[in-house]
């Protein structure tokens, strides 16, 4: 069916009061309200897109006037003309020569651009009546990497080297998409160790969660070193040696100390240490990376790197153990590609950030295909899962035995609940008119 | 007096349709509409401030939605309050637990928030009787390092390193002053040779500029290879071997292209390329330094660099020979010092960035107690000068014989004509009405 030209964008502040009861709680985010830009596109022909990018609640208005701004860019194009030639229509968005100056390609407009491009993915994958890790699984390698916009990175990854990495993923590829079927791509969990939870809440969501079948945690840390010895010791006491804990700063900490304080948290054998400074400091990631090798811990970042040239620099520096790419905060599939592929040729693994609001949802096509068709791996590799805020999505992330089971539904996952949309568009949806009458 | 709290903050949408006439095009910005997100402060004893940040065109109206959303953190605040412990403020601003998302310090939020703290810099000087400069030529180093967030810097400066380099500024800073007073600092211009004007405009400001007595010369490059051999020749033989010609790319390459192309311009022996690629990209800089190290071509870049972090890692990995600040980019004042000290320590002479609406205005302030307080030198220095739209300020920049003259008034310069904001603010005044209305 021809999906039309897009004839209407909306653009939606929808926030959830998490922070009352401090969950998503870390050093640096004391009271998030977790919160999406939300974007829906339609065609002329009748056809729709959601997109979304996740925030935090104050500055999700900036985001919204941002996704306006775009508007005009997108208004009157079909899906057709977007999808013959992704790479330009990136461009235009990222490269319009009055907005770039507000970015380029980082902060609002670029958590703006993820939003309005998740959304054009959303209707191509519904256009080809697939979910879109299957819509990319099934795409020819000289089809992905036209969707890449190579400016700024051809240094690192040419055109043809990323071609040259898609095709040898061709091989094996329905093997391990059978697998995925079956099995599922492993998981960890974020949802038992918040920073503002007490001891009591850790101990009772770890032990749910190792019931559940879980073997990796994640424990937020930054703000007590004595508070982060206690937890740690907690959860490591109840996971036993075997299962993997993660630690994670949120960037609360300057390169000397992220040193020093991880090293007094080594003896609970964390695998990583994630986001341990500002998450624009490569050369300090690399730094850090350097002084804990010695002791086995590695450094993950990614959900704040705002763009494919900052992922460029933290890989050709070796300042990651691990890549966490975000659905939302970079320019959607099309730089996730990017990042993906570059990640591949310098041989450091992708585990996902999620959470939020829907990133789960999205970023489970994007590791997917990650798996399938560019690492071919599950060495070192699993894609974060907290379980949150799901109820909200028409088709929610299914979990089974701590692995993210393949989605069915054509799309990208990202649609929303009207009625939740509904009442917790802020501030006059249903939920915040209470709050703020109490 | 009594400066009293901060009881109003106004933020406006200033738009000059300069891209009529391609004033200002350059490489990526082909159509610039020069303009600001202008914020007006008042407090409740009748002081006003104003401060502003830059911008070209469409996208202003997201950084004034981003103005609107620190105006809670600002209002109930008495100066004294904030200069008490200004780092503290700047850190309330820029690391609020909810908004900080959405940059953190970058893009749309950090050019809200350096529109926001040039306004109260602009009050306390007003405060004080003097202007910025002068406000900071006569603090003790003491108060200056109190201004400074040295989060995610120490690594490279500090604060004890900060305050030894601003130790040493004292000795012979009157001295100084005086000939600044006498001589003013040295300028060169960009206005000879935008990318959008024809080799006749090029030879006709060139010769005009010639006897006005300047004596360095920015050309932007980038587009074509052919034009820019033309007019980089053009420009080499007016002003003869002597004088400096500096050539400027914003961001066109990537990082092999830059260093092929500007090996072809290496013949007219530019002092340096500007923004030759991504502004992210550090190691980037870093290798196209080197590269052009042989042919005595610096690079230089700084007006998108977005925050201390960035400029950190710039000086760490040598990636730059000339810093370039900018006023209304990093935060204010405020992150201004820190990259102005950073840059002293690692010895890499700085020359702002200015022209764009009333950057001029506001650097001046900054280079100034660069050379008097900071880096004590000349050598290797000198200030961008754009001579356009000074007439919409109030006090504008006076420059005699190629040199900025230190303003008198107190504050930041940055005040505008009010009838030119009634005038030129978008989509309603009269300007930007009548040009709908043709």
């Amino acid at each position: 069916m021809p999906s039309g030209k897009i004839c209407g964008l909306t653009v939606k502040d929808v926030r959830f009061p998490t922070s009352l009861e401090q969950h998503g709680s870390d050093a640096m985010h004391t009271d998030p309200d977790y919160s999406a830009a939300y974007v829906i596109i339609e065609t002329d022909s009748g056809m729709r897109g959601f997109g979304l990018t996740f925030t935090v609640g104050r500055g999700t208005e900036i985001v919204v006037c941002a996704v306006e701004a775009l508007r005009p860019l997108v208004l009157g194009k079909s899906l057709d003309e977007i999808t013959a030639d992704f790479r330009s229509f990136y461009r235009l968005l990222t490269s319009d020569g009055q907005m770039r100056w507000v970015g380029p390609e980082k902060g609002v407009i670029h958590l703006a651009t993820a939003a309005v491009l998740n959304a054009v993915w959303d209707l191509w994958a519904r256009a080809e009546g697939k979910p879109v890790w299957k819509l990319l699984v099934d795409m020819e390698p000289e089809k992905l990497v036209s969707c890449i916009d190579f400016r700024y990175i051809s240094d690192a990854l040419t055109e043809e080297e990323a071609l040259d990495i898609l095709h040898k993923g061709q091989e094996g590829k329905q093997q391990r998409e059978e697998d995925m079927l079956r099995e599922g791509y492993p998981a960890y969990t974020t949802s038992c160790a918040w920073l503002g939870y007490t001891d009591q809440q850790l101990t009772q969501l770890c032990s749910k969660a190792l019931a559940d079948g879980w073997t990796a945690f994640k424990v937020k840390v930054g703000a007590e070193l004595d508070d982060d010895i206690r937890r740690c010791r907690l959860i490591r006491q109840m996971i036993g040696p075997e299962k993997f804990l993660m630690i994670d700063a949120n960037q609360r900490w300057d390169v000397g100390e992220a040193v020093a304080w991880v090293t007094h948290l080594s003896e609970f054998q964390p695998l990583w240490v994630e986001e341990p400074t500002s998450p624009d400091d490569i050369l300090g990631h690399a730094h850090i990376s350097k002084a804990l090798a010695p002791l086995g811990i590695g450094v993950a970042s990614g959900e704040q790197c705002h763009n494919r040239v900052m992922f460029k620099q933290f890989l050709q520096a070796s300042a990651l153990q691990f890549v966490q790419i975000d659905s939302c905060r970079v320019g959607s599939v099309n730089e996730n590609l990017a990042i993906l592929i570059m990640a591949s040729k310098f041989n450091v693994p992708v585990c996902p950030h999620a959470g939020g609001v829907g990133l789960c949802e999205l970023v489970q096509h994007l590791i997917l295909f990650d798996y399938i068709c560019v690492s071919t791996s599950l060495d070192k590799r699993m894609c974060e899962y907290v379980d949150h805020l799901h109820e909200h999505f028409k088709n929610p992330t299914l979990i089974r035995n701590a692995h993210y089971m393949p989605p069915v539904v054509p799309g990208f996952s990202s649609e929303m609940v009207e009625s939740s949309v509904d009442k917790h568009t802020y501030p006059h949806g249903e939920v915040w008119r209470s709050m703020n009458q109490l």
